[in-house]
C-alpha cells in the first residue's frame, strides 16, 4: 500500500474519472462493496452487486456513469469502472519489487550476462550465455537455460523454469512452476518402436504476457513456438509446438493446444478448452468452456460443445439413446416415407 | 515398518477390531490377499476379491463381519475394513519423519519465525515475515513467501511453492510441485489491451489437507481462496480465485474450478470434472469422471455428463446426427401433427 | 551441430538411405522445405507439404521412394522418411551433455551412490540410498529421494522430483516439473472424515521412456505403479497408482489415467482423453482426442466421443433437444406404432 493512501482527486486525476466527492478524501485500501469502510475503495462493475450499492460503507466506488445517481457516497465514474478500478488498485497496492543484485546462494554461470539493476533470488540457477534485461527478478528457485534472453522488467516469480534458447519479452509475468522450452512432443516410428524427433526451434514470447502457474509451453520441432504481444495465459495451460498465438487473446486455466496450430489475436478461450493440431483459429474467436475443437474456425464469433450435467440416471438414459442416434435417424425417415409402422425394431428397446 | 511388526492382539487393541485368530502371533507387512504370505496384513474391503479370500496364506485378514466365515486363517474384524487396514499400516509403516533443524544450504531471510522442532530441507528458502510452526517439515526446494503462515506438523514433501501471506492449517501434506497463491486470473479489457487486475487476497487452507503433486490454488482477487477442513486434492488440480471449498470435500486428479465458485462439505468429485464459475454446489454432491457443470447445483446426490467412447466410425455417425437434432425434433413434431409424411428434407440425409 | 556438418554420402550410410546426388556434398543444419538453403536438409514425411517439393532450395531432402523423381536436387531415399529424417537431425544436432561432475551447490547425503561419470547440477539434492548410474545427468533443481535407483545416460533436464524408491531405467528423458512417485489418491472414509490410506507401493520405469513437462506418476498403493519400455509422455499427464502401461505407447499431453487401470502395449491415446479406473486397455487401441473411457477395451482400433464445436446458439439448441433424447425416443416409438399422432406433449416444445 502507498503509505496512508490517495485522495479521491489524485484518483481521479490518475484514472481519468469524473469524481463526485470531496476531492481531499482519502482511501487507502480496497475492498467489495459489501466489506468496504470508509477508508476503503470499492467498485460496481458486474450488474449482479447493483443492489448492494445502495447500502456500501465505501469511501468511494468505482462506477459507471449509469450508477452514479444510486451511490450512497463519493464515487469516481468511468465508462469501464473495472478496467479503472484496476489501475487503482496497482496504484494502492503497487506490486512488491525485490531489490536488485544477485542472492550469494545463487549460481550463475560464466558467459552469463545479468544486468546490474536485474534481481537474483536464492538457489537460481543461470546458464552461460543467458542474458537478464534491466529491472527483470528472477524469483528463488529459477532456472534459465543458455542463451536464453528475458528483456527488461519481466519477472519469474519462483521455480519457473526457461529452458536454452527461449526469448521473453519486456515486462511479462510468469508464474510459480511454469516451463518455457521444454521439447515438444515429436516421435517418429520405426519398426522397432519411437524415434526421437529432435526439437531444434525456439520459444518467442512477445512483450506484456503472462504466464500462470504449471502451464507449460513447449520449443518449437524447427521453428519457434510464438506467444503475441499481451497474450494471458492462465494456470496449468499447454502450448504444444509451433503454436502461434496472436496479441491480447486470452486463455483460461487448463486449456490444450496441440502442435502447430495458429490461435489469432483478441480471442478468449474458456477453461479446460482442447484444440486439435494444425488447425488455424481466426481472430476474435471465443471458445466456451471445455469446447472441443478440431477443425479450424474462419469466422469470429462464440463456439461451444459438450452436455452439462445431469442427474446420473437421466445422463445414463440419454447416453443410451445418443448411441442409437444413427438408429432414430433411419427409423424417422422410415415414418417419413411411410415405411416405418408396425413394430419397432427389438434393439432399440 | 516399526520393528519386527505388531501383534494381532496390538492391532486388535489399537484399531477397535475383533481377532479371531491368535493374538501373539505378529504381522510386519502389509499386502495384497494374493500376495500375502504369513508375516503379511492383508485386507478384504471390495467385494471384487472375495474370491481371493478362501486361498490367501495372508497372517491375518482386515475384514467386514459377513466375511469372517470364509476366512481360512487370523482375521480382524471391523464393520469398516477399508479404514481399519488403512490404520494398521499407518501403524506398520509410520510416515518417516525429517529430523529437526535447518539444512546449511536452506535460506531463511531475517525476521522469518521457524520453529525450533521444524525441519528445513536443502535449498529451502523462506522469506521474511514467515512462521513455520511446530512439528512442520519443509522439503528439499520448497520455497515459502513472505507473512505466509505453515502450522503445526503440515508437511511440504519437496519443490511446493507457498506464496505471501498463505495460511496453512495443522496436519497438512502438500505433494511436489503445488502451488499455493499464485495470482489469480483478473484481467480488465480497456481499448489498448488487457489491464491486470491485482489480485490482493490470499488462501486459508485449513486442517488435515491434502494437495496433490502439481495442483495449483490461486489467491483471492479480495477476499480468500478457501479450503475447508479435511479437503481432500488430488494431482493436477485448478482452483482459482476466490473459491471456497466446504469440509471432507475430495477432488480426484485434474478437477478445475472456475473463480468465486463454492462447494459445499462432503462432496466427491471425480478426475477431469470443471466446475464454472461464480456457481454455488451444496453439500454431498458427487459429480462422475469429466463432469462438466454451468449451473449451480442446489440438490444432493450423483450426476454426470459426457458420451464414453465408441468406434471411429460410430462414433462420427453419431455426432453428425446429434448435429441434426434440433431438426430431428422438427421432423418429429411435424409427423406428430400429421405433417411430416413425404420427402424428407434433402439437407437431412 | 556437428562441426561442418556431414556429406551426404556419410548421411546415406548412417541412415541406410539410398543416395541421389553428391556425395562430398555437405549440409550442416536441418529446415523445413520452404525455409532450407544449400547448407541445410528438409524431409518430406507428410503429403500436406509435397507442393513445396518442386521449389525446394535445400541441399537434400529426405524422402520416400516415390517422391524422389519430383525432387529438384539431391536427395536421400527412405521408406520412413520420417524416422530417417529423426537420426540425421540427431546427428547434426547430438544432444548437449552435461560434464561429468557434480556441482558444488549440489547436496548429496553421504549414503548415496553417484556414479563418477554421473553430472549433478546446481542445487541437486540427492538423499541417502539413492543410486545415480553412470552417464546419468541430473539438472538443476532437481530432487532424488532415498533409495530411488536411476540407471545408466537417464536424463532429468531440470527441477525433477523423483520421491524415494522409485526406479527409472536407462536412456529416459525426464523434463522439468515432472514428479515421480508422490503418494497416490487413497483415501477411506470413516464417520469422522478421510483417513489417508498409506501409499508403499513404488514406481517402476522401464528403458527409453520420455516424461513431459509437469507430468505426474503416482506410487503405487501397494505394488508398483509400472511405464514399460519406450513408452512416451507429453506433458502434464497425470497417471495415478498401480497403474500399468505397456510398452512403446505413447499419450499426448493432459491425459488422465485412474488408478489400477492397465493400458496395453502400442497404444496411441491423444490428448485430454480420460480413462477411468479398474479398467483394461488392450494392445494395440487408439484414442481420439478428448476420448472418454469409462469401460475396457478389448478390440484393437480406433475409438472416440465428444462433440466438436458448434456456434453458440446452435450448440444450445443441441444441448438442449440432447436432453431430450429418451423423450424423443418414446414420441418415436409411439408414431412406430400409430399411437402419436396428434399434440405433441407440451413440454417437449
Amino acid at each position: 500500500m502507498s503509505g496512508d493512501g490517495l485522495s479521491l482527486g489524485e484518483l481521479a486525476v490518475e484514472l481519468g474519472c469524473e469524481l463526485a466527492g470531496d476531492p481531499d478524501a482519502r482511501v487507502a485500501r480496497v475492498a467489495t462493496l459489501g466489506e468496504a469502510g470508509p477508508a476503503d475503495l470499492a467498485f460496481l462493475a458486474n450488474a449482479a452487486y447493483r443492489r448492494q450499492l445502495a447500502t456500501t460503507r465505501a469511501g468511494a466506488v468505482v462506477l459507471a456513469p449509469g450508477d452514479a445517481d444510486d451511490c450512497p457516497g463519493a464515487c469516481l465514474v468511468h465508462p469501464n469502472p473495472y478496467v479503472a478500478y484496476a489501475r487503482a488498485a496497482t496504484l494502492l497496492y503497487p506490486p512488491h519489487r525485490a531489490a536488485a543484485g544477485v542472492h550469494p546462494s545463487a549460481v550463475i554461470e560464466p558467459g552469463a550476462d545479468v544486468h546490474a539493476t536485474a534481481s537474483v533470488a536464492a538457489h537460481v540457477f543461470i546458464e552461460t550465455g543467458a542474458r537478464i534485461g534491466a529491472g527483470v527478478a528472477i524469483g528463488p528457485g529459477c532456472v534459465v537455460g543458455r542463451d536464453a534472453v528475458i528483456d527488461e522488467d519481466t519477472r519469474l516469480v519462483a521455480r519457473v523454469t526457461v529452458l536454452h534458447g527461449v526469448r521473453i519479452g519486456r515486462r511479462c509475468l510468469l508464474h510459480p512452476g511454469a516451463v518455457i522450452g521444454a521439447d515438444g512432443f515429436g516421435l517418429a516410428r520405426d519398426s522397432e518402436g519411437w524415434v526421437k524427433v529432435p526439437q531444434l526451434g525456439g520459444v518467442a514470447i512477445g512483450d506484456d504476457v503472462e504466464v500462470g502457474a504449471n502451464t507449460t509451453i513447449d520449443r518449437g520441432a524447427l521453428g519457434n513456438t510464438v506467444i503475441g504481444d499481451d497474450v494471458r495465459l492462465d494456470n496449468q495451460i499447454q502450448i504444444a509446438h509451433n503454436v502461434v498465438i496472436g496479441a491480447h487473446t486470452a486463455l483460461a486455466a487448463m486449456v490444450g493446444v496441440a502442435g502447430s496450430t495458429r490461435i489469432g489475436a483478441n480471442c478468449m478461450i474458456a477453461g479446460q478448452a482442447g484444440i486439435g493440431g494444425h488447425l488455424e483459429i481466426c481472430d476474435g474467436v471465443v471458445l466456451m468452456g471445455r469446447a472441443m475443437v478440431t477443425a479450424s474456425i474462419r469466422k469470429p464469433g462464440a463456439y461451444g460443445s459438450g452436455v452439462p450435467v445431469e442427474e446420473v440416471a437421466q445422463w445414463r438414459r440419454n447416453v443410451a439413446r445418443y448411441r442409437q442416434l444413427d438408429k432414430m435417424h433411419r427409423r424417422l425417415r422410415a415414418l417419413e416415407k411411410g415405411t416405418g409402422g408396425g413394430t419397432p425394431p427389438e434393439e432399440e428397446q
